[in-house]
């Protein structure tokens, strides 16, 4: 099973050589979900050998152009590699109209259908689910309407125990039984136990992304227990001010809002330009939380701890 | 006297690892000209260590993506950077709205003024001079409005001679008569002819940007006896029927462009991504014009011959 982020951009704002702006790759089970475009992100799916065409649902966090300017090149791209799957977008409902205005500037009708789900900022909501996965939107705190996003996988069936299912020879059919939890009988009428034949289920797992936001507590709730947790930390603590008037974190306030939420993990990324060396800005999430990583573009996070 | 291409995008449609789309750098004297600029374009710029605000004009052929998605990122990196000197954009009509309403979805005011000058697809037409400079817009022939432009430098004053000029100490004043062809006469009245004071004034010197068009004479008469050209190669020879069709050119037509035109040298570029090795692209152009070029990104160019 696997559930790992691919960091395409890290920076905030404008991009840096070394570093592009908000987008993330969110691989579950082979399910691609891309986080964020900014300007660059299929360059930088390309670097990571990511087939974009695999992306069939897109959430974009707000409307400021580090986060979305990429996304009308990649539908370009899309369709001018014929793609024919739907996608789905998630965002704010401005977005549609500004994707919609260049197409017709270029005379383009794509070849594949696209659907806008606009985002809400009240209450959290379920955005997606389907038999495995569940998505979640809830508001962080910035200066234009703005979403985090909570990618939860489902509690998961018992997994059977291979090598005791060949060793009694159980057919096919029963597995799907023993999946859901039933004993086995064998031919013979002896009595095989649930709890003999799988092992424990793979609890739910979770990943949250928080960017951008200033310090706000009101998500702690809705990501509570998270396995791991993107919070932007555009800032050092000697610029807190900065951060409190921009609608930013530090990155002590990123690592605290971990702490408070119980976090497993915590990543932390949309760092101003200037931060060259990324080892103090970490080192100050690490003070407050020991279990926390820098994101770096390229670099592959698995969200389980196990 | 600097005059010259920095190529940033060398590719069509869509970015490639090795080649981004169109944009260009001309360097007119130490005034920066930028030519389409398509997503990626502030990244390439960085690349060639070029200050993206030092540049005062920029000129977007058509509103294709590939030559256009990347304006919104620089002109918010240049406000986030806290520039205030005027941008002039020559482009559609349509741009201006494409460019506001990104601008109104993420609240920016940008802290400097922007100038919008539509382009016409009429007659070839001079879009902007000064006392150096003079650049026309001219029509090409693709799906949506399109424009070439034609870069050149005015006849030049006549050079002085400076060793001439220290040895005899002719005062500071008297230069500017001499530049503009007086003769000189000393205090005691000793007469010396200009010609043994200057040099030949540098001629004229220009540069045509030809992007994207299918093959059209209809633009010689404009581009006659240009010293560099790019004209686009989206394809080679064996499919010049897809080059028809799509109304792009292949480098046997941009050289014919070139040869017929009687321009000093040509480089080619905007080549499908399928072309990856460019030697096979750029011998088909030399076999009808042998002083030809291949654009590159990062490459930088030469417009004048001598």
């Amino acid at each position: 099973m696997t559930f790992s982020v691919t960091i395409l951009g890290s920076n905030s704002a404008v991009p840096t050589i070394a570093r592009n702006p908000s987008s993330q790759l969110l691989n579950i089970n082979e399910q691609l979900f891309l986080i964020d475009c900014a300007e660059g992100t299929q360059i930088q799916l390309k670097k990571s050998r990511i087939k974009s065409q695999r992306i069939n649902n897109i959430f974009i966090s707000h409307l400021h152009g580090d986060h979305y300017y990429g996304l009308i090149g990649l539908m370009t791209s899309l369709h001018l590699f014929g793609r024919t799957k739907e996608l789905i977008i998630f965002a704010n409902s401005e977005l549609e109209n500004i994707i919609n205005i260049q197409l017709e500037a270029s005379k383009t009708k794509l070849c594949y259908p696209v659907v806008f789900h606009s985002l809400s900022y009240k209450e959290p909501k379920i955005i997606y689910e389907d038999r495995k996965i569940i998505i979640k939107s809830f508001a962080l705190n910035h200066s234009v309407p703005t979403c985090g996003f909570l990618f939860t996988i489902k509690n998961r069936e018992r997994g059977i125990k291979k090598e005791i299912i060949t060793e009694l020879n159980i057919p096919v059919s029963e597995i799907i039984n023993i999946k859901n939890g039933k004993d086995y009988v064998d031919e013979n009428g002896k009595r095989y136990k649930n709890s003999y034949l799988t092992k424990e289920p793979i609890p739910p797992c979770s990943y949250a992304y928080c960017s951008d936001t200033g310090y706000f507590e009101d998500i702690i709730p809705v990501i509570k227990n998270v396995d791991t947790l993107y919070h932007e930390a555009t800032f050092m603590e000697d610029r807190i001010q900065n951060a409190n008037e921009k609608l930013h974190s530090t990155a002590i306030q990123a690592a605290n809002i971990a702490k408070k939420a119980n976090a497993g993990k915590l990543i932390i990324g949309h760092y101003s330009a200037r931060y060259k060396d990324l080892q103090p800005i970490l080192s100050e999430a690490k003070s407050v939380f020991e279990n926390s990583f820098a994101a770096e573009d390229g670099k592959v996070f698995d969200i389980e701890n196990y």
